[in-house]
């Protein structure tokens, strides 16, 4: 049985799952990044993460989900805004000096829907749409099991579509990005504009939950928004199934409610009851399920 | 050698042209389609057309470029809006009972793509982001010279992505469509609105040549409008050329300028410089030179 090692690399956490080429789920490990000391701890992390799992087994392949633009075909991350220090960075060669194992390195949100698209609630899509709704709003695009690179990496970055020409201001530098209107940084502002109160993203599903009144009405307008965004994609794109994950998704079905009552209708007339909008299942360990597959499909020699 | 005809039928005018595998156009010919006589004139001036071209000579695969939102694979047309009594129509079997030549289906915004990155303004392209503005926007994919047709073959419909949310309503039913803020209407009510006089887009282009300001703000104002959608597909998808085509494409580097004032600072940072953002150069025949490509590919067993 080959044994392949799932690697997701965020700005809090490193997360690592081996896992059986049909994607069973050996074991699952996750440590602190510690990326805020900087970048040489932070990729020391990284390599005893690896290491815990490789010293004693004999693994296939690695796949490596990194929270950062990046090369996905040379390995080079560019700026990651939540790993200080980082830069503009060859990982490849970094790794390629200390780990025997033959990995790949794809962007996380791409990971994330990949591993929807394998394991989660993606199964079976021709194109699967996946947006990841956090602080930010991530994407990703995977065809037939191949992630959408774009002709220069940076394909899938849906966050960055314009809903509002005259919306609010982006991190970006623009307005009225779907990332300024859909992510949990709207909805922390709609409730305090409502409720004149600061709130974390849980706590308002929680009062949500509890039939709190601004709470309830901060979630319809973020999800108006997230459908506009989600279905300006699903016209361009024409995608069978769009998945909505991130950490904003553990709202579950109160947000997917306040997204369904708005999506259908902004679809284009043949588009209307074909694309099934679903929340992510993998959750947490979408990331570390889409790089596994990243490392077994990079064996059979086609571009994941 | 092989000779291939790529016909293009619209609403208003079929053209047809005859090619070589090389793309040399050695003969091309357009009849009006006669739409507003009904599906069987329409028909039957379509393959009037081909057999005008196919009686006296061998021709080895025909591409047929149809204006109508259709299934691709199985060459059915669903309800073209400019070809009246259409409805759901089986073209394919229509046509391999009067045609004894192979032949492929498209849709027509996506053999423009493909003419313009065959041998148009986007020769060479990895990713080619194409749209063709009109009365309505329409838009193609194409990804290694492969037409991006989504899991229902609808893909491309950049049209109906949203830019403004408390937009102006779209013939789609939904507010703020790219289509409703960036197409020849929309420049025909802004001129409206500034001068208080209706005129045709060629006649808003040749005023704002002579320096007419209402013609030419008119031009800056869809200008913006076009480089949000444009920028907006652009940091989604990742293409390394953009393409501008389409009726209201013949107003040039004056509609361009106007909309590369924009679009620049709207494409994400890893973005700027690297998408080449072109007019379309095939204009009437990219279509033609599409569908020809198409049945050129359809031989060599991809899909295109």
């Amino acid at each position: 049985m080959r044994l392949f090692l799932g690697v997701d690399m965020g700005g809090t956490r490193i997360k690592a799952g081996l896992l059986t080429e049909d994607g069973e789920l050996l074991e699952k490990k996750n440590i602190p990044t510690k990326a805020e000391r900087g970048k040489e701890t932070a990729l020391s992390n990284l390599t005893s993460l690896i290491e815990s799992f490789s010293s004693n087994r004999n693994i296939t392949a690695i796949g490596l989900s990194i929270a950062s633009p990046l090369d996905p075909w040379n390995g080079i991350l560019y700026n990651p805004p939540n790993l200080p220090g980082f830069d503009v960075f060859d990982l490849k060669s970094y790794l390629k000096d200390r780990i025997s194992i033959p990995f790949v390195i794809d962007n996380d949100a791409n990971c994330y829907a990949l591993g929807e698209w394998w394991k989660g609630a993606g199964r079976g899509a021709r194109v699967l749409l996946c947006i990841t709704l956090g602080t930010g709003i991530g994407g990703g695009l995977v065809v037939n099991g191949n992630i959408w690179h774009g002709a220069h990496g940076l394909g899938g970055e849906f966050g960055h579509i314009t809903i509002n020409i005259d919306g609010p201001s982006c991190n970006c530098g623009n307005r009225g990005c779907f990332e300024a209107m859909g992510s949990s940084k709207y909805l922390m502002e709609c409730y305090k504009k409502l409720s004149g109160k600061e709130a974390t993203p849980d706590k308002i599903y929680k009062l949500a939950l509890e039939g709190n009144e601004a709470a309830l009405e901060s979630f319809r307008l973020l999800g108006r928004n997230i459908a506009v965004g989600l279905a300006s994609l699903c016209n361009a794109l024409d995608p069978d199934v769009a998945v909505i994950g991130g950490g904003l998704s553990n709202a579950g079905m109160l947000l997917l409610d306040c997204v369904k009552v708005h999506f259908e209708p902004l679809l284009l007339s043949g588009l209307r009851g074909k694309v099934k909008l679903r929340l992510a299942e993998l959750k947490d360990y979408a990331g570390v399920y889409g790089a596994a597959y990243l490392a077994i499909k990079s064996l059979k020699g086609g571009e994941a």
